[in-house]
Order: structure tokens, then C-alpha cells, then sequence
């Protein structure tokens, strides 16, 4: 596997790089919105990781992910049949000094269930990823999140 | 009317594309917003389909999808006064074999009454659009909405 | 200080430009949401213009803008602890002839209180920018919120 920074031609395009990571976090989002636990612990280095709050420990590596992911999400839904979107904003991307890229963003999460057109919308958050190409195709090499309601 | 595909030039420039579909969504939907039905429906292709829900029939041609979003809009909200304001987020776009756009995002509608500063939000739906460049503008060839709470 | 045009180069960038004016807002909003009010009034010309409701006097001058900044926050939370976070969506993003940009864009605000994982969103407005390049960076000339509950 080819590391690669990058400093090579994207970084001097800046709306090719803007771009380049709103679909990579859209198509992220897919595979974490469909619970497809597995597909998106792939989009993270091998040695990502997933801090998805200051109140639990970072995941550290695929597997360990992928598990805290299907976790997390049956503590909170338990069997219960819904629909989630996270929905992502206010995107800042720099390119750091190394060539890994360094991004912030604000987030949502919709919450849908069956029959009733009416979402949770909760909680609002503030991520915050490091970026690295590899192989041509960008990865998350670490994210921290910290929800708003435990930021005080 | 001159038919091009997406392909000559535009579809080399990521970050040019991305922006494009961009405004042009930024477009479409004010004219959706302020329910102007037969401009929005001028922003489908003569053979335009636009497919609101998996529970209704497609609209077909720019009359009848003008049609429908008026029919839609009194059956909702009658004759009461409201800001509509449909919010799009973790949008893809690829190329299509054919040159055509193939996009996919999420959506939720943010509706207002007069004084009361607290919008109802929802539904939040996945929608999938074809479009394809016209006379070096965009036009929305196919639509199909799939409310979530509809696709359990 | 140079006052330049948008016009050259960048305009001709159509997805540079659109990226340039998203990463803008991101980093502006960041300063809105900590309440930094100075830094927040310095990302606007020094004849800057903020009108965050037709039902009161704009603010004019980079001393008044971080004054009515504060004032406002004070009204609205008095000393209680939140966290907001401005959204944006559906920017539309023009080029003037005189070389300005006029953007146009749609915002929610969600507002978080400790402990409490859900987030008050609204009210839903309309902003309208002139923003402007000074020695390489954009400014905010004048903006123009018009909230949809007001706007009827």
C-alpha cells in the first residue's frame, strides 16, 4: 500500500479538495447510517481511531470500530426499527504541514421511525478527523467527537 | 436544443462539477420554496419524471409535475400561510457511463408560520436525482423521493 | 490594503470559488458560535454592515457589529450556558459586476444546554452577503437575515 500525502496536485486544487472530501464523508455516511458496521470501519486506517466522545474510550483499529459501532447502536435502539442520517456542516478542510488533511465540522443526527414523519433531531456535535490518502483514495485516521450537551 | 453529456470537460473538473450541482440544487429549490411550480418544473427536462414518494404515482412532463407539487402543497397546508425551506445535505454525485449525473442525498423541510420562530422539521427522505446538461445548464431528468418514514 | 475584485482568477474557478466561500463561512460561523465578537466583527469590512432582522437598526462599523453581537446574546440567554451552532444551506453564490459577491443561503440555529442531548432548532432564515477580496482574503461588506417568522 502506497502512503501517499496530500501535498500532490489535489492540495493546490482547492475546490477539487473541498469536493473530494464531501463525497468522501457522504459516502462514509451511508455505510454508517445503514449500520453496515464493517464497510465503514474500512473507511479508517488500519490503525484509525473513533473517539465518539470524551465520555468513553477511543475505539482503536477496524475491528474494535466496527464493534463499538453495532454496540453504541443497540444500547441506544435495542431492536427497535429506525432510520438514521447524520447530516454534517459548516466543513473547514486544511492541509496540514505532514500532508494528512485536518478537518472540523459540525453535526446532526435525524432519527426516523416507521410511519411517523416527524425525526428526533439530536445531538448536535463537533467532529473533528484527521484525513490520509492512501492509494489514491482518502481514509480516516482518527475522529474525535464531542457532543455539545457534554462540552460544558 | 443541443443534448450534452456531463462528459466534455465539466466531469474532469471535480471540484468545478460538485459546485455546479451545487447552485444548481441552491436554484431549484428557491423556486420549490416559493412554490413556483411551473419554473420548477422548468427545471426538469420536457420528459421530466418526479416521483414525491414511494406511496403516490410519478408526475411525468413539466405540466404534470407542476400540477402535482400545487396539489400537494393545498392537500398539506390548505390555505394556510408558511415558509417551506428544504435543506439538502451529504450529497454524491458520479458520472454516469452515459454522461449523465447520478446524485444522491439527504433532505429534511424546515416549515414556519408567521410569528412563531420554531420550525416544524421533517420529513427526512433519500432522494436520487438523474440530470443531465442542456445548453450548458442542468435539467433534472428523474427524481424519486423515499421518505424514511416510509421505507421500513 | 488592496481592495481587489473577485474577478481575477478565482471567478474563473467556479469550484475554487464556491470551496473559498464555504471554508469563509465555516470559519466565520466558528467565531459567531464561541461569541467571539470581536474576531467575529473583524471578518467584515471596516464599513461593514450586519442587519440580523428587519425588526431592528443595523449595525454599521466593526465596533457596532460585536456590540450587537453581545447585546443580542445577552437578550436571548441572559447568563445561562448554551451551545449554538449556526447551520447553512443551499448557498447560492454569484459574481457582481463590480467584482463583489452576492451569496444567498438559508440558516437554522441549534442551541444545546448541558446534559440535555437535544438541541432547540429555529428560527429558519434567509441571509443575503456581499462579500468582498481584501489582500487575498474574503470579508463580509453587508448582511442581510431576513428570519422566515418575520417574513410574512
Amino acid at each position: 500500500m502506497t502512503v501517499q500525502t496530500i501535498g500532490e496536485g489535489l492540495a493546490a486544487d482547492e475546490g477539487a479538495l473541498y469536493a473530494r472530501v464531501q463525497q468522501f464523508y457522504a459516502e462514509q455516511v451511508a455505510l454508517l447510517d445503514d449500520l453496515r458496521a464493517e464497510e465503514f470501519a474500512a473507511t479508517f486506517t488500519e490503525d484509525g481511531v473513533f473517539a465518539p466522545s470524551p465520555s468513553v474510550p477511543a475505539a482503536h483499529g477496524r475491528a474494535a470500530i466496527a464493534a463499538a459501532l453495532l454496540a453504541a447502536h443497540e444500547r441506544r435502539f435495542r431492536s427497535e426499527e429506525v432510520r438514521r442520517r447524520h447530516w454534517y456542516n459548516m466543513l473547514r478542510v486544511s492541509v496540514r504541514p505532514d500532508g494528512a488533511l485536518h478537518t472540523r465540522y459540525y453535526t446532526l443526527v435525524a432519527v426516523t421511525r416507521p410511519w411517523n414523519p416527524v425525526p428526533d433531531i439530536g445531538p448536535s456535535s463537533v467532529v473533528e478527523d484527521l484525513l490520509v490518502l492512501r492509494d489514491g483514495a482518502l481514509l480516516t485516521r482518527e475522529r474525535r467527537v464531542v457532543p455539545d450537551h457534554l462540552s460544558f
